[in-house]
């Protein structure tokens, strides 16, 4: 048993989130065969949402390129306890979901979801290379200017 | 051959409706492997759009919660009529993606989504259980309230 | 090996075009076991965006599914590639997800997500039919008309 990923995040210098138990009828990951897909994420830190707002608006690019890293993060937070702690277990990223809320003039929704999809890159290497959708949408939950979802594969 | 999941739709007073064939080039339903992807499910009731407008003008949070229970009835009739009559087949629902019309300041798209994850849970119950994404979308087809598109495992 | 979809390709009058290495951390198309999930394709044509603007304000329903049949022979391009140039090794469109930039009255997405599930149907028959969902948003990614993701089975 190698801890590759957990020695990747330290690198980094990213640490994951505690998470919680889910509050609704649904899971934060959910299991069918060798794929495990993660429920939408936000990008909330330390209880709080930190990135509201629509990009073209209220946040910049960058700003959105950093709520995307931060629903990854969220993301592989959800993973790993799914995992039981070992995110060694990921084969690969196979697919993300990226919704933008977006200003009705705001059209670089694949730079903010680059966030992700690097951060996917910077932590899993090539294994971490995965097929995207990147949309614009007026409004999401809480007010969050990001939503991402994922797909992951795990034997 | 047990029809457990048939009396529990019972129990809780839900008749499915009849299901109509497709008139595009789609399916209701597509499997592949065990995987049973079904198509977006819209709010009809007796042939008509039963919730139309968006969240947080035309409609509150109670009545999107219907809007997105009616979605799941659909999907759970589409379901059955791909299953040959038999839901008790359902191993586990997988996936809910909901998108809900919504005004642009609305962001309360999971209390709305909620109502068909509950409906799953109180169906299938801890095998109902799902991953999840919801978002808020300016406009759904013939001005719907809730969509509703679902993934469920089934041999 | 048969290259019967490459000659219907030709029947139906329709060159897919060359695919450009990704400049980005995602993939055009990743595979996880049976299922190529493709990512989000735009209506671009000859290396420039062929499709702007919202339906419903732009663009008229007939515009809309030439853009979204134009994302749909982009993704077969994408495919191909994938699939080491034999479009025959598809068992099965499994699902399309469809993203429509529309005016808020605009509620007639299906039709012009029509556009792609045709096509799939000309290109591959009885096997192109699959699950869908069609929504609308109110911005794409550089103010394409349609987003167009998929999903395919090829062992």
């Amino acid at each position: 048993m190698t801890d590759a990923i957990e020695s990747r995040l330290i690198e980094l210098g990213i640490t994951l989130p505690e998470t919680s138990a889910a509050v609704a009828n649904y899971l934060p990951v959910a299991r069918t065969g060798d794929l495990l897909f993660v429920s939408g994420q936000l990008p909330m830190a330390d209880g709080r949402m930190a990135w509201t707002g629509r990009l073209g608006e209220a946040l910049d690019i960058d700003q959105g390129r950093q709520a995307a890293r931060l629903c990854a993060i969220n993301m592989l937070a959800q993973l790993r306890a799914a995992l039981d702690g070992e995110l060694d277990r990921v084969a690969r990223v196979v697919r993300l979901g990226g919704f933008v809320a977006s200003a009705e003039d705001f059209t670089a929704q694949p730079q903010v979801i680059n966030g992700a999809s690097d951060l996917m890159v910077d932590v899993f290497g090539e294994a971490g290379r995965h097929a995207r959708a990147a949309v614009g949408v007026n409004v999401l939950p809480l007010g969050a200017a990001v939503e991402l979802e994922g797909l992951f594969e795990a034997p």
